[in-house]
């Protein structure tokens, strides 16, 4: 079927022209999501507005044998939106509806464009709110939330996003439909739901998501807190879970991602000599909250803080939580480009970690700043790097790789909320052995036998093993060469 | 192959015959687990020490195309574990090792035959506890938990066993072994492991689960309400959870249920005019648990609530527990036999639910117990029957079915924690499109291909539904006029 006859049949389901992009100029901001190092122009964007559209539109796709994928608020870091094999775009924008919500058993059903703030939003006058909040969240979608499982700040006490969905209608890639989990109690049968949460759109699209909410706790206090040294934050962290307490989130920044929030719009006024910052927020009730707060503080003290802080006031606190929020838009302030990674340790190498982080640092020439989720030990380092330099963006990406090995060295893992997408695709082959990568890519089969439906992301295809490492053994060999030459003309920027 | 070639080649893998149990007064033991309705000789009971062992045994089997099932304490509740089809069981009874405890990052790896209470009591010296806590737990193993995904009092809080769960080995259907999970942070990739979570022992045998431990809590406080009208308990419930609290546990048992526990060695003494008792259970820092204690009692004098205690002594808080833990073991005080149900409702429609029970159970003649997790909605109908008398046993079965229609009616599920075994596996039709069903065959399939691993649980097979609807028509048809012609002479055992 040639482009025309394809968007002609495309608009036919839909009903109208405008609810499908093709012309060139019109598809140019669907060529990438927040990663931006990959794109890919789409052949066409359609904008169905009900599950039955949705269905139709991939039974037709899927008839005629046209790659597909969906698409959120396009807020992903990792390029699962991104069209690499010339696939129509099914954006989920126009499904923006928020469609029930029982707030006797603490219940919403919202359409997968409704975006996660305006769900708080909305329900904030029965003191009611939704739990996972990426940082993103006032732009990104609940349907996008799903396919990446996002996490968030207060994702340490409440869990990530496949703890609060627990039912989504599903068009499958072949156009059925299918109801996933169930509303009340656990679905029967395998927990495919749990499948489907975190597959990155390669598994199906959720057109209706029942989600978890939550009454807001009583009472809220927000601890900032300052240290001289980063080991002494980072014992801190390890003492207060230790203690027993799960604060709603145990957020810590570094030095370079304090000067640069500083830059900008959200200036706290860190000093300048302080190695590490930890914004601790705990909530529930009023007595807890009294008595949890003076124990932080307490811990803080025993860990030569040089000062602590409760917020006074709702502004201060906003305050404190923007200046975390907004870090990595900040990093535009201090370099021309940054790389964010995500990676996950246990929490007690952070400190031996974050060391072997400014080691890479020092050695690659590059900046790094660290912002993070410390209580659960989920890193974000952001390299900073100028891509008018010739080789600087494969040297920043080669870096971050690193980081991901220190990470998985100790333990750890090579993402923690970003997804895999294309990003991280190749690292799958070292982290998987041979049975299990067989069983994803047999799982996926399940669900997308023709691998129509955003092919290339999250699970590897076969065979390709020797290859990825060929192509990154040359690389890196590209790299070394560079590296050594240009180090010293580099490494006075740290 | 036939038996004792077989028998000599697991006793091969396993270099000693004490490991292999093949001779019929041997395999008695083996023929159900705690879902008595139905039974199965076993070919042969092996017990396998190690990953390898099992790797190795699950190998022989798949190559000679042998049907197998794995098996812990055999305390489950839907006949997962019952050798249909003269399988050979792999007991994992003897791979009963605590291998590693991680206090700093509180994670625990148990061996699958590692019994739940064990791990709680030898971790308890470093004030840690696992928190899934089934009525069984002081017989169930870990593996079970983790192939039932089972639930437990203080689930409501702490969530079911898939939430405590982070990493697993297993050994695949085919004899791969394949590590699951992440021990920290999440997994990457679809989640496999959230999949064989609640399998039933479908999709392979875990032969290493990394759990998540908990701190306890600074302080617990226990509370007993008496109700004189069943309808003022459930709406307390309704009401503390609107209120913002979450109770680590809220119990709910009827007068039935009450009189059978009084019977037994926990006598609370409960009044006999009562309809219903709560007990309920919160936990955190001292000055939370005291707040929260002092809401819940209000909220209770609210409700018209006859009597309300708080436990004084660790004694009086053990033996409240007991009376509920021990309830279902109770019933034979009180009935020859009896069937235990697992719904799940929304909390909002207890008292519905419960005057339809009520409604059965006159109608049928069979008294029904209720004992349940009332803060999540899970209902356990305790259907008294008498084994001896013809055709009750298929009438305890029917109404059993009946009440988790009227759960599925109202918006829930028909089971919360016990599984679908064989128990349920043809309720599967009535939940679940063709789409679907579908769906769930064909990712069994991926690690089941020759559905050699625990066949006939869990997931029907294909093209059954029409077979199955003829079955249950004939039986209730039979049933229909029995229970017409009874009914007079049973109605005054009410």
């Amino acid at each position: 079927m040639n482009h025309m006859q394809l968007v002609s049949k495309l608009t036919a389901v839909l009903g109208s022209n405008q609810r499908v992009l093709h012309k060139e100029n019109e598809l140019y901001a669907y060529e990438c999501d927040g990663y931006v190092a990959q794109r890919g122009r789409p052949r066409a964007v359609v904008f169905p507005e009900t599950t039955e559209e949705v269905a139709a539109i991939v039974q037709l796709l899927h008839r005629e044998k046209v790659p597909f994928l969906p698409r959120g608020a396009g807020t992903g870091l990792s390029g699962g939106a991104t069209a690499l094999n010339n696939e129509v775009v099914i954006s989920l924008v126009r499904m923006n509806q928020l469609l029930h919500v029982d707030y006797d058993n603490m219940r919403a059903v919202v359409q997968p464009g409704f975006i996660n703030l305006q769900l708080t939003k909305q329900i904030a006058k029965e003191n009611a709110y939704y739990a996972p909040d990426p940082s993103s969240q006032s732009a990104c979608t609940i349907g996008g939330n799903l396919a990446e499982n996002a996490g968030g700040s207060h994702c340490l006490k409440y869990g990530v996003t496949t703890n609060h969905i627990v039912a989504a209608k599903v068009v499958l890639p072949t156009g059925e439909i299918a109801e996933l989990g169930a509303t009340y109690g656990d679905a029967l049968g395998y927990d495919l739901l749990g499948l489907l949460i975190g597959s990155e759109g390669t598994l199906g699209i959720a057109t209706e998501i029942t989600v978890r909410i939550l009454r807001k706790p009583q009472a809220v206090k927000t601890i900032m807190a300052w240290f001289d040294r980063v080991d002494e934050a980072s014992d801190t962290v390890s003492q207060v879970i230790g203690a027993g307490i799960i604060p709603a989130a145990m957020e810590m920044m570094d030095q370079l991602a304090m000067q640069a929030v500083d830059k900008s719009n959200y200036h706290v006024g860190y000093p300048a000599d302080i190695e590490a910052a930890l914004l601790i927020e705990v909530d529930g009730l009023v007595e807890a909250v009294a008595a949890e707060t003076d124990q932080i503080v307490d811990i803080c003290k025993q860990h030569q803080v040089r000062a602590v802080r409760v917020a006074e006031t709702d502004a201060q606190r906003a305050l404190w939580w923007s200046s975390r929020k907004m870090a990595f838009g900040a990093m535009g302030r201090i370099s021309p480009n940054y790389l964010v990674q995500d990676g996950v340790i246990p929490r007690t190498k952070l400190t031996e970690v974050l060391a072997r982080i400014r080691e890479i640092s020092v050695s690659s020439g590059l900046r790094i700043a660290n912002v993070f989720h410390a209580g659960d030990g989920n890193l974000h380092p952001l390299i900073c790097y100028d891509a008018s330099i010739p080789f600087e963006t494969e040297k920043a990406m080669m870096v971050g790789s690193d980081i991901l090995k220190v990470c998985v060295d100790v333990g750890g893992s090579i993402t923690g909320e970003h997804g895999v997408g294309i990003e991280k695709i190749n690292d799958m082959h070292y982290l998987f052995t041979e049975a299990e990568l067989k069983a994803q890519i047999a799982v996926r089969a399940v669900f997308n036998p023709e691998d129509l439906c955003n092919s290339g992301k999250l699970i590897p295809k076969p065979g390709r093993c020797a290859e990825v490492k060929r192509a990154s053994t040359m690389i890196s060999q590209h790299l070394e060469t560079y590296i050594k030459t240009s180090h010293g003309s580099n490494s006075h920027s740290m």
